[in-house]
């Protein structure tokens, strides 16, 4: 996918400032204004007592894929709210969110985002999620 | 505290089987029937951009707590849904985060809880979350 | 649109049922299985103080279409959690909300609507919801 | 209860510019800085299929609550999103919410509240929520 205003740059600039998501290995797949797609290929630190991915890691990829989705239309926002249904035991080999905002605004932003486990190259929806921000000022310099 | 039915010594046994939470350092405070306490300490790999406690850390913080004041009342379960509302940056040299059970139930169970940043012993409210879990079984052994 | 399964007959007889429904004119317009597509016309006693559509009106209509969606797959269900993220002023002469069940189940489902208000013909988004129900039991008869 | 600020006048003032509230009969039975208190009688209108209250006139009160609670503190506030757990089946003869602000903001504002049933003098806790809100403007004079 062309990136012509580097929306990929931007969000992966604004990553690598945060010590958790490079701890994590996550990755910015695709990026355009609204839109952001993240992933982390499985660890077993990521689990939880029964192995699944940890309600904690399911919120952090849903929540940074709402936030990445806004950046790159309004500029830095931080998190007000976020709430994630697990729909099924969040299994695979690797993880991608995908993102949308659904509502800009000068003070407010919502976004919503689906998260997808991947095992043997076939993925499955296994939470949602939506988040409130608010945004907080100047863009980020890319 | 005294703890005559072992509520800790159960969540201890959980807590030791999930890899996120050893990784976390995440321990148990104290514990008894429909409430759960738990912290762990301020490390640069759980911050996001700027600085912060990362949201995903801190819904993992809110979920665990609400999932082990379940726990101790109802047996083992697995969360359905969860939200957080971030109230104010969360810093802190440790996070403590306190869960209460509101309504117990055979199928569907209802948690709430409170994360506090401590900073030189004085501990100021973070953030608050909610969780709804349903109950999968028999209780694990402590 | 033709529904040989008569879902929308499902709907309403459940609707006449509701007196809360009845009082707001609630109609069913379309249904499929995990489906439903609901409707009422602005009346001044559904409003706030500033004029807008009150937001329990606005959850009453995004948790029935919710409701409504899953009844059509997994029988009755009863409403443990919904939430509502108001996107902009509720106005309009009409409003229709429009949901899908997300994830069935036999304990729990998921489901997510869309409310749009209409005015001169045009619709515009003013709300977002979700909702997790538990099924209760054994079909309605339509 | 002494209201030495006109806490309850204030918010009688909005609920009577609220066209739904007047028609659901909605009372203000106490209010202070960052706390509010209302109920309704129960009505057959107000009732879902099942005779429980509606999900939409359960999140009314407590919506209703959060925003009351948040007017004598910070000013005229609007919904952003809300959220409601629904803990048991919603009846009794008499409801009332009860909502307490969080953390107030000068763009934000965070509220929870729960609903009790009334059924011959006893409570019984139905239903949580939380709120968050957007303060916009002045105050309305009392």
């Amino acid at each position: 996918m062309t990136d012509p205003e580097n929306h990929v740059a931007t969000l992966n600039a604004i990553n690598a400032l945060a010590p958790f998501n490079t701890w994590a290995g996550l990755e910015v797949l695709s990026a355009s204004a609204g839109h952001a797609e993240i992933a982390i290929n499985w660890r077993t630190e990521f689990g939880q007592y029964a192995g699944f991915l940890h309600a904690g890691m399911v919120g952090a990829l849903l929540d940074t894929a709402c936030g990445f989705a806004a950046v790159n239309q309004v500029g830095p926002v931080l998190t007000s709210h976020f709430s994630v249904s697990c729909l099924r035991p969040a299994v695979g080999e690797r993880f991608i969110a995908r993102a949308t905002l659904i509502k800009p605004g000068k003070v407010q932003c919502f976004a919503k985002a689906e998260l997808f486990g991947i095992t043997k190259g076939s993925e499955k929806l296994v939470a949602t999620g939506e988040a409130i921000m608010v945004v907080t000022g100047s863009p980020v310099s890319g």
